[in-house]
């Protein structure tokens, strides 16, 4: 590939920019993942793992990916015939809809206009009428990275709750997950999917279960078939004993990344990927453009879904912000392909990097044939500047 | 980790030494793995993993493991009940029983001691005995990492012919491929494993299928619950279109990999395989060692088990060789834990990188209470200084 | 250091941004610099720097910095006792009329306000008057990197000639290579200066000179004292030959530099860098803030020195811009410390990466107690944008 | 270059093998050095290299090589027409008097045949015949590369003493630093010069100065011109604020090899290389070469040269290693071209790659057309063997 001066602006909701620590540790060689050393140090990363998901339960790190993830949650907990309780927001709740149907599971599929993230109180109603309790998980997505609607995790859980119902609760937190508020203990959830290329800035390749005890009991009698995706053989990988040889390089990246969100702080974390989302989103009101997520309280802080106007093609204008400005922006998905691209706002990013994406968009808008109403960086600025205190990152720095 | 001055010897039988220009092909930025140049890039590395398994088919490359690819060959060819025919060659061939078992389909397991490679006589009998055709596939390990005793694949080939039979016919190439003969097409498999971390020099991380026209027909109609490993998910992918976001990283690594194959030249690096095989074994049969696979013709040139003497515990001696001198042998899987080390001579290495490790296997003998027969080093150097013929390599550096 | 969210921006002149290509070059181990594969990289890389100079003659290549390939042009050429005549623009200059005098030459400074290029009929008025060619070599800096003042090097040589005076002509290009127009060739410069960390995108650590045929007659007779700076043990270099061990993997990042520069153009190169010079100057004129350069067409397109208000500390202002933002600026030397901070539009850099670093001034501004009139980003993205040219990268990318 | 399979033996002495953690540590983005980041950073490393010196004293930093820091010596402490007195240990010191000769100094060469360390006592009889004190710098080679030849500094200084002659001691430790013992306080040096790319594992691009103090009062009256190599502009660096731009990356590479010495502890790291140099020495015996080093006691623990027999041509022997083997062996310099070759047994070695070595040298000799008297591999196994004890290496990981 020929120079392109300057950075790659990488702003698809996954995979994200990885951090060249990041890339630096999983450029040290490998070694044997039989040894001493490296069972302590996959030990130690177990470890550490269940304080990014907030989970006393072990959490399980497949060669994989997020898709390989849900099914490994599937597999291990549900039996042929079993009835699960899904919620389309989107794309991603769509694809998951379609595995558990293809793993002969039977899906109740509650329909959704991809616009906002799923309705405690729908869910509660479908378990309240489920007296057979044919239901044995409801599994939703956190964070549609499709459409950027965030679904409560907490209220879905109250709703289980106050339907008395015993189904599992699986939640794919793949987009959410070191970006945005995600607690799998406090908000009783049984499995938490995740995986490598988002908020944790590892390069893709790893797929990640968080698994309760309620959970790991119904994998005792689970009979859909599994090997690869296994709880059981992976058990031992907490100590560091892998069934089948990790993937070690990515491994070592992740040791990095998880360093990393602990030296920053997982709240800090959090508080900034609110920050650049509020400033993204101001930019797009300024520009006068729809945001997807039509519930003001839904809205992701990890990626923000842009609606372009009628006649105006989505994928036209991606176009040009990668030639003329080498910047990557996200496609719609499924059936919202052409009407809507996506801005990032995902893991390592700073005030100054999204500022700079935004100042792409803005120049991309008037050659995709858009005029901004008003200029989106101002808004995203004084949304920045306001929330600028002098002292508060040198502090963190020290 | 504090500092230990100079390389580590990694012998043990995957993972290999990463060559440096693999670890730097992987730090280079995850991007879009939607933009047309990642495409581009995968459409073309695709291609070229057909050069490596000699295949004219697909090869499909998935986030995972050679665990992994072995459930994507039975479960996108097979349903439930299903027979499969296989042979005990060792813990490898195993552990492969194992997963079909409990993916639901029936084993024909032909037991062995772990000595040998299968015998196609004896594959030719099952089949023969199989009037209802009730045996689906035939699934062989072609070089058993345990034991380092390879199946000749050609012949089971022709035992399935002479025996009428329409089994499919699957092998395990995860410690053969790009290190011994491998012939895909001509040898008629119908899908070949493999995996990342052997002879193809990159992390762990992927697992391979190279895929026949047969085996996908059979995927038509077979039945086995998948979805991650669905080959249809995955056709686009030798496009370079995964369904998943893929492991970006280790593919740049697996480019880098393929082209140093490809520039070595594929017969040259098994020519060298076989030469550093041959000096290990003189090695071992100088030192007056056993060497685990008892039949010469079967001897692996990609990893190397030794018997240690009774009373001697092989894994103490392995312990020996870390801790004084930096080198990490195989340790004995399964039921011959304790009995044998394994050296290997697999991926990245060259005849002084094979010597130096042999120099360390015949210090450390003596340390583990071995008094070896004669210099294994001596033997060893004089197979390989047979061969060194002046301008050889310097042709090929040129 | 812990974690810093994002990418650090650092839009200080020179050391500038290493681009992650020259890094991974750099990151190759070392080996023999006397092997025929090591002098036949050098050679190609000593040919291809001549493109970057544009020039004809040899272009040796230290291990040193900007300062030490100051100190190769005098000591080459010159003896003690000999006249140089040489024009303050700003703090290298200085430096540099500093080192002449503590080399035994006789300095002719021609004063400055720090504020413009050097005059060129002032050079030639002092040439004219030279009736005994005393002075025995003018010296020039072309892009005074502490003020942001750029001089004309050809109207200088016309300065020169037309006083009919035989002095030989030392141009530093230090902060221009690589990012303005130069021509050693066409200008009759008789030795350039150049380093590694500027528009050449290598960390710091190697010293250029492209050394003209006047300047090679010249260094025959010159007496200064000099070993290491010797041209006359550097000429083997130009065939890979280096007279002692040369900075073996800076080479390997020099050589991924030039190769990215002639990838791109270096016509391409120049105009990007113009183009976004444009946009800081008008930024900064729209925030109502001065320009160090007061004479417009002597404003560099590598760097725009910025002068804040009376009241205000530029250093203090800088802190803030690292502290708040991770932005690093460049600070005023020597007698404007303190009144300017830099802002660095050079090397590795594109269009989003200037404007987020604009977008990182004018948040800072206010905080450093400096209201800005205008947004000058929005000046700046108008700049851009009124140059975005649909297909125009594209093009460059095929 | 095409890909050459496994690990390249560089036995060169210097550059040597470059650890990947120096790599790695290299490939860190380059930033500000003005920063308080860099400067602590700095002013760390500095104050961690007087450990390595063993110097209560300043070490300054060039950007440069060892021929550098020769300069930097001389010309900081000495003026036209001083005397300095050196000896003909090998072609470094020949070098080196040359240099002194180009600076203006006036150089008594004690000759020497290369086959041994200066001598002591002939050193005091020149000091002790110049009444007149016209030698102010006695120059000494520690290691001389070019012959594995090793001068006594302690003896050496004892003989000044005895002499009771004031000249300065300067001792060039470029190739034993890091590698064999050297006490710079102790010793009653007054600079030493060292590099980055020998016993310190870097690659080349750094000169180093350990000052002590009679040298820095001398500093201040030595009229030999310098301003690039002044002590005066380098004082500030030992605080981390340089005087021009440092280079950064390498010493980035520079603190993570110091870590690594420091880690393995020195004395740790002298006896290493003590060790592999008996064992290299016990090959060249067995094989019935000749070592050039007559003396003994004054044998390189970092390099051993080996003389070839008559009608042997040293660098067609190291063609047919490089070429067959993968092995860059050192070349004869000066004089003794074509008549020796060294093996270098120095920076990030161990046993298994110093017995890999000497097996390619074993499997080139009689292929360059030597036939080794017996095999010199058994013999360096038996010295390394004898010496390895079951848990001293497992203490010192832990």
């Amino acid at each position: 590939m020929p120079y392109r001066p300057g950075r790659h602006f990488l702003q698809v909701p996954g995979p994200t920019n990885i951090p060249e620590r990041v890339l630096r540790a999983m450029s040290r060689p490998t070694y044997d993942h039989r040894s001493a050393e490296f069972m302590g140090f996959a030990a130690g990363l177990s470890s550490d793992l269940k304080k990014i998901f907030r989970s006393s339960g072990p959490v399980y790190v497949y060669s994989g990916s997020g898709t390989g993830a849900w099914e490994a949650a599937l597999s291990n907990t549900l039996s042929p015939g079993d009835g699960v309780l899904m919620a389309e927001t989107g794309h991603f709740a769509t694809l998951w809809s379609q595995m558990a149907t293809r793993l002969g599971l039977v899906v109740d599929f509650i329909p959704g206009d991809w616009r906002r993230g799923a309705d405690p109180a729908q869910i509660e109603d479908r378990l309240r009428a489920d007296k057979a309790h044919k239901i044995k998980a409801v599994c939703i997505v956190h964070n549609e990275t499709s459409t950027g609607a965030v679904t409560p995790i907490k209220a879905v859980r109250k709703a289980i709750d106050a339907a008395n119902h015993l189904a599992l609760f699986f939640v794919d937190s793949i987009s959410s997950l070191g970006s945005m508020e995600y607690r799998h203990d406090d908000w009783g959830v049984d499995v938490t999917i995740g995986c490598s290329q988002k908020g944790l800035m590892v390069p893709p390749g790893l797929g990640l279960n968080a698994v309760g005890v309620k959970a790991l009991a119904a994998s005792k009698t689970a009979k859909l078939p599994r090997y690869f995706w296994d709880w059981g053989l992976m058990t031992p990988s907490t100590e560091g004993n892998y069934p089948q040889t990790p993937s070690i390089n990515l491994l070592f990246g992740l040791r990095a990344a998880v360093d990393m969100l602990l030296e920053e702080g997982l709240d800090n974390t959090i508080a900034r990927h609110a920050r650049l989302a509020e400033a993204t989103r101001a930019a797009v009101q300024a520009w006068g453009l729809d945001i997807q997520c039509a519930v003001p309280e839904h809205r992701s802080n990890s990626v923000t879904a842009v609606v372009v106007p009628q006649g105006i093609d989505a994928d036209a204008l991606r176009k040009i912000a990668l030639e003329q400005f080498d910047m990557a922006l996200g496609t719609g998905l499924g059936k919202v392909k052409g009407r809507l691209f996506r801005i990032a706002h995902m893991g390592d990013t700073n005030d100054l990097t999204q500022a700079g994406a935004l100042c792409g968009v803005e120049m991309t808008l008037p050659l995709a044939g858009i005029k901004p109403k008003a200029s989106g960086v101002a808004a995203a600025l004084k949304v920045l500047a306001s929330k600028a205190q002098p002292g508060a990152q040198q502090a963190a720095a020290e």
